[in-house]
């Protein structure tokens, strides 16, 4: 299971990483932290075995390659539309000659060991977020990807997408369909299928229909709804 | 209701405003945050019409004067175990001639209006802690320090002084009658009484019993708890 | 009027906030800020009703898409000199169908309500900077991308781009030229017309010009001449 | 002349370091900075010869060594009421046998020289804040504390303490006989005088009188109210 | 081997945690650090086995008992000159009946077990500093303080105090005597006996003659001397 | 001689900016730093006279662009294969008509004078990093590209393309023609040829060989590397 962190905060990122989570993902595409709080965030997970991943903002090799450098053990891009997205995600993620990946992994060295640079291409995770009519169109050019790990599901997004409708987690008869079509390649392809899911009951559906890296909720959301749930337990409503 | 907040992120703190609590603790005796990420925090709530409070570190009047300058429109002060340092805390709330506190409200008189300081005295909230056998054997003479507005009492370290124990919420017959003693000597100075918890039933039992600023776990608590029962039941725990 | 934001602190923020502009942009192109401040600033302009809009970098839909989850009201984009970067612009502020922005408003839908993402295509404002010869030679084909609400002229560098020459708010016939141009495509188009000012003096004339969006300096700027100002007038000079 | 920093930023600490100020003061008592935000403004201030004081936040030795420490060139301690007071926060700025400063100029000794110990005791400005009636009642057993280099002048708080009157500059028999006091024992005990001003006019006034340590509004007031101004020049009120 | 912190950095903190030391001092004394970097950096220490120690400020209370809420392992305290300073610096880190450290050890229990409470004790250091003549004449008094750890010897302040002298490490005939005074009464009271150094040298001198927490240089001296070094090197000097 | 920042503290900034380097270089591509940080330090570097240099994420003109802005006197961009990637990254870096970077100095033009907008274009030094082996087939189509003022190579990175091996320093024949044909190019087109080294050994031996823009570690491995030394001194071993 993996917890999703858009609170910019070491200290709610150290409480995460010792709640049970197997995987973090510091999330900096809808998430409040900048770059330097993510990187503090990675470290604070390191107290922990918690695997730490990161979801970029956007397919941009720079930013990629910076948080491999401090030390996530894998990346979640969003919006890969195509097979040519793909491959320039995956590349930013390899280092020569399967990728273009920049060498200077400063922190990864030192938490992973001196060695780092030598095994990283075997051990960084690339999951490509698959989240659009467009990607799902063109699911088996992505999935086939050399170097691909997992395809990682925007739900809300797909949806939306899909559907034009705002929300997580509702059944769906395309959204559905999509997920179907998803699982279908991520097996063909030999890749990890994951999504992230708003609530246990939806996450446990989708383990059970053969999801393997499932989010469920974000940290925000978790604050949130248990603070508007203690006060309506005081409140005696 | 009364939260907690220990997370150091501006971005909890603006959630936990919006939670809908009545007034929202700043914690900087036990919570991970700064004196520059308080002040941020106190923005944060600013955003809301939730009621800015702050726990400052220690009876200091350097900084419960300049968390009132930042905002706060209350302060609850650790550890007063005397008569003497009641006082001393009322004081640096008050503009003289009722206090010592020095003048420059930057920002409270940019948040509460120019006239912020004409009003002040009136309005700033005094919360004296009560939380060693010593204050209970003192009660009276901290409860009638002029100016100050409520007792707040510390459950964990009122039971750690009266019993040895360590917890929170649980029945104890010492800690029972403490709290009636502060009880009843709130009700003969007319001072507020308040206290914190660590759940909603032991805050719904101390609201009926008479207290009425509670505070119910901290944000940090919310988060981690929450956590860790989505994994649960996500898991099928 | 609106308000320019150069300074990286989220109280400088909050005192322009209250300061009577409506509305303030945190500018992420020439400001001295990063993202993570820039998020907390904007959680500083919420505690008043001023607008929010955010200048970003560049033509980045990462960073457009973070700004507005973050809750900016609006984006300004530099540097649009053709259609199609109008269209990609426009496209990242808009969900589908109408344009490719992810879904996950973290913060905007906590500040604007949980239906945020309902109405969010038809309230955030989507305003092109023209500020070279061939945007102005480009004038109709940006000004007509369907999605954008205004033009925002950034007066230096237009000077710069049409005569070579650096400054601010001095007359010249070929950059009162360009603004004509521009002046008439946003009539034409029903676009809201914009622009940066460094005087009070030449803000009225170009809002008398016909400019509805008109910046004036920015809080550097504020800041350094009032200061310069002062001790001028200390020393009786 | 003396620039005021209460905002938590080194650019707007540079930019007044850059206005023309022959000093500028972070002010840790009113200001909205943290310690570690004060130290990185002292660098800032350190990009031009402006000399850097610091208003600590109190009359706490931990505090005054620490800023110190991190290149303060000189220490304003508010509320300084007794010669004992005035004692303690002398010896806190000289190193022994002239005082109890500890030994540890991390960043005094990179920016002033390695030889910055054996000098400091000579160079370091130690200001004591005189703001009460008690204060102006014990002037000459401040005033002539061995060490002290001179005295501030607290103006709203004086005015406060004489006359219970909130406001700056305003003429005022109590509060002018008190500053008549004030220079005269500064002149008996060769001390500078110094005091703080909302206004050129007051500042030229008070400068006229003999003060030379003159402070001139905060760089919040500059920043709040030229933005004020700019926005009704635009609006031509 | 103690490592000893004076660059705010979370980064550097774990580079040193990774670089051998036993234990790892965050000081607040002479460090350019504020407590919300200081706690950050106690984190980045918690991703080694390596010890997380805190040099306080000054003998307070709320910041003594703040560090260990935040995971320290032990306080030193500096300037401790009597017993009476040494019973409130030693009180403040034992929960009652021991001492009166407030009970909320938000980070401790997260990262040392939820029965933290319980053995903390016994398990944190605490750590009297010696660096003045006065020091050294209550040594005993000091020493036999109940729950005191150990001695700490500041070697700067005590040559200074005892000599007039600044300077580490260098052959003292006072500063000699005062350090066998020391030793012995670490010896007849069981206590640790520390310092710091300023070379290789002097520490293996020290530990020669007994000490036993021996620091060696910061992390600022350790950078500088290198990169001076380097750069010599580099041009042939 | 260049130094090589990694840490994000203006401190560490500081302290390299007064250890003697010619210039110093925030490395936003393996650096742990934001960009907020990123530009506080180039002022803790403006301390001083030492040359600052900024080396970019990547190519990106609104990052390069901030970072001129914000006080660079020069950008190192990485991974320029072809001749099309240096004439974008050097426009980026020269006002029109020359470039295309947007004009809005605000803090250069506050630290290099009124000015500095005319003189920027002659005076901003632009490095293209080569460090692959397509760049070195394209280096006389890069090396040509008018305005770029000097090639650095990434000899990391360059070694892994050509050879598929990781490290620094080591001899190595194509990696030792690559050199060769880097200097020839340089020298040709009358560029600056610069690289990062690891030694002070094989810095000496480039400079040697005609390398004059040299940079020796980064001070991260500069903290570390003694660190470990000086505990093994220690240690005796």
């Amino acid at each position: 299971m993996n917890g999703w962190l858009h609170i910019p905060s070491t200290w709610s990122a150290e409480l995460m990483a010792h709640a049970g989570w197997d995987s973090l993902t510091v999330d900096l595409q809808h998430g409040m932290h900048g770059l330097e709080m993510a990187i503090q965030m990675l470290q604070a997970i390191s107290t922990t075995d918690t695997v730490p991943l990161v979801r970029v903002t956007w397919n941009d090799p720079g930013q990629i390659m910076r948080m491999l450098d401090a030390g996530a053990y894998g990346i979640i891009c969003p919006m890969i539309n195509t097979r040519a997205e793909c491959e320039a995600f995956v590349g930013a993620c390899r280092y020569p000659p399967l990728g273009y990946r920049s060498l200077g992994p400063t922190r990864a060295r030192v938490y992973a060991g001196a060695d780092y640079a030598e095994h990283a291409n075997d051990e960084m995770l690339t999951l490509a977020m698959v989240e659009t009519a467009e990607a799902v169109a063109n699911i088996d050019a992505i999935a086939s990807v050399p170097g691909l790990d997992g395809i990682f599901v925007g739900t809300g997004d797909l949806r939306l997408s899909l559907t034009g409708g705002i929300g997580f987690d509702s059944a769906d008869t395309q959204v559905d369909a999509a997920l179907d079509t998803i699982l279908a390649a991520c097996a063909r392809h030999d890749r990890v299928p994951g999504l992230f899911t708003a609530s246990a009951d939806y996450a446990r559906q989708m383990i059970a229909r053969g999801f393997r890296l499932v989010t469920i909720k974000t940290d925000s959301m978790l604050l949130s709804e248990s603070a508007q749930q203690v006060i309506k337990q005081t409140r005696g409503e």
